[in-house]
């Protein structure tokens, strides 16, 4: 399956008249090479990629289906490639969104003149659809999320902290082997790996990190996440876990009540619920990203809980969900802006939220795989407004 | 202390020429205006900084003590704030090191003649020496550490798996308002929050991330930090805990047996203490960070393990340490190439360790900060191999 990857880039890279790429970053070169161990990886629009090794060359050797394998991974050693494969002009496709300034200076004055060109549209057009192996790794990923369900309904309880239960939910998936750091394309976005979990008065609480439910974390350094306030009873309490298990991530939200839930919550919750509902119907192959946005849209207004959906007065956010994979914000976002047709075997979030100040954040999101004809949710938890027990 | 920050860096910026900052990455934002939330800082080398509110303005006009704030963060409201402080030409310094190519590109292309320069020595430099209220910070971080040890000595058992007690660890942590994320400067770096855990031939493995005991991790996708290998009597358990409460980082390791330690565990980590002994002894203002390096290679020397000092055969590393604060990884490395000289109110990390195969990875590794005329430790718990006693 790897090497099927970097053939398909190689086809989209001759496409856009790219004569190299140059893929160091450790979650791209994982993608294309099978390791995440510092090397850097030169692809040809046509001929053989070769791995160069920067560091650990026994574990890259354990690690990647690459068979063309070179210790050295400064850029001296990556001219030497090129120029073995003939390439010393035209453009050379690097990925200019994670690349830091310094490096891409460097590349662009080592390899001149070679000129680079963003790959990473290219990179991220190519991993929106995934092939059977990722398909069963986010699989997996997305059933661990029941794992942080069933410790939320045993552990949550009026007087526990919001980062205590995080602590609970941690170890949880830990002992699943999820990893304890989620991944963003973003450069400057960054995510508890237990996600949002907040109840209470957090949860109508939108930090700047994303227009949702941030919750307010415990200090100005990272003022989003959970806290150390005390839920209470009859408190609305919310899990928005972006999770990372062998590298692949759901996104997954459920919304509970500390003990039983009012009339008012169990609309509010039946009004998210339909908006979800409304969309996921919409969901497979040849429907417009934005035409779940849309269709989002028109559901909330028909709630008549607009003046909430996605957040409410300047802190409102326009999208439905996003992708997902290696990186919990993969393309395509689900907003008015996104042309992207859905395919067979793209994996997304759909995530509807209503937050309502002085009453509570309610919000649903699922993650799935989109069919041939449909979607197939892979989070298996269900849809419902969790009541939590209290002894 | 936050417009003494921009002060000092404004003469940093004048003995430079350069006659502007742009400051866009949270961390950085967080050091010179005291929050995280989405902004960019302008600051000119001379007058008033200015910070440009991209999202959250409520969010940011509580956290911050710049008092001369615009809401609208684009390259074209940096520019008009350029443009009235007069400043059309020149200098402009940007964070090479963490800003993306893509943004980069941005900011020399709609900023332009100004002509974009690397800040980021500068900010590093001013950073490694610690205010009043940072090294509260850091002192309360290194207090922590206990917490994750106690967790170790009452739950580390043999059966247990390098995940559930890294799980344990993590709750321990949160629970003292730990952040569940680890920040480094490297762009390619990423460690988990919980540090490296790992026992019996798990301490001999060094991956590439780092020339450490490393661990195997879960998967290619991170192959380091805990596994899920069950610990086993009489192995050599280690914690390397690189961790962040309320933005500051303290990184700490210790090494642990599961039951009674041989002579042969006891002699080599008497070794590791004996190196870091002689560093820390030399440890006070105006040494060069070299010349500590410099001595521990002596005292590897005469323990006569120094083929496992930081590391073995091809992955050795050469270095004994490192500044930390809101990054786990700050200026100065303390290895043969550096040249910095310690100043009174530098927060370090000291980590030597002797990784031997078929035996054990040993390592000991404190957090202190320079006093007027020597250091003190931060890090509280005794610098000794630990015996768990196994019941």
């Amino acid at each position: 399956m790897g090497l099927e990857r970097l053939k398909r880039l190689q086809g989209l890279m001759q496409d856009k008249n790219i004569v190299a790429a140059l893929i160091m970053h450790p979650r791209d070169v994982f993608y294309y090479a099978g390791t995440a161990q510092p090397c850097n990886l030169v692809i040809p629009a046509r001929g053989e990629p070769c791995l160069l090794i920067r560091r650990a060359e026994d574990c890259v050797r354990r690690e990647t289906w690459v068979e063309n394998l070179l210790v050295g991974g400064s850029l001296s050693h990556v001219k030497g490639v090129l120029t073995d494969l003939g390439i010393t002009g035209g453009q050379l496709g690097v990925t200019e969104d994670n690349l830091p300034a310094a490096i891409y200076k460097k590349i662009a004055g080592t390899l001149a003149p070679l000129q680079p060109v963003n790959l990473s549209p290219l990179l991220l057009e190519q991993r929106m659809v995934k092939d059977a192996g990722e398909i069963r790794a986010l699989r997996a990923t997305a059933n661990a999320f029941a794992a942080a369900h069933h410790t939320i309904m045993a552990q949550a309880r009026p007087g526990v902290k919001e980062i205590e239960l995080a602590g609970m939910v941690y170890s949880a998936l830990r002992n699943l082997e999820c990893e304890g750091i989620s991944r963003n394309r973003r450069w400057d976005a960054s995510l508890h790996s237990e996600g949002i979990i907040c109840a209470g008065e957090n949860t109508w609480q939108i930090a700047g990190h994303a227009m949702t439910i941030t919750g307010v974390g415990l200090s100005n350094s990272l003022a989003w996440g959970p806290s150390a306030r005390e839920m209470q009873k009859g408190e609305v309490l919310i899990i928005d876990l972006g999770f990372n298990r062998h590298g692949y991530h759901a996104d997954i939200s459920r919304t509970y009540v500390l003990g039983r839930a009012t009339a008012r919550q169990k609309e509010v919750f039946r009004a998210v619920k339909a908006i979800q509902d409304r969309v996921l119907a919409l969901i497979r192959p040849n429907v417009a990203a934005r035409d779940l946005y849309e269709e989002s849209e028109k559901a909330a207004w028909e709630t008549g809980y607009h003046d909430y959906f996605q957040g409410f007065g300047k802190m409102k956010g326009h999208y439905i969900g996003h992708g997902l994979g290696l990186e919990l914000d993969e393309p395509p976002t689900i907003d008015p802006h996104t042309d992207i047709i859905l395919q067979e075997n793209m994996v997304l979030a759909i995530e509807p939220k209503l937050i309502i100040p002085d009453l509570g954040g309610f919000v649903l999101e699922d993650t799935l795989l989109v069919t041939a004809d449909g979607y197939e949710l892979l989070s298996t938890v269900p849809r419902t407004l969790f009541e939590i027990e209290l002894t």
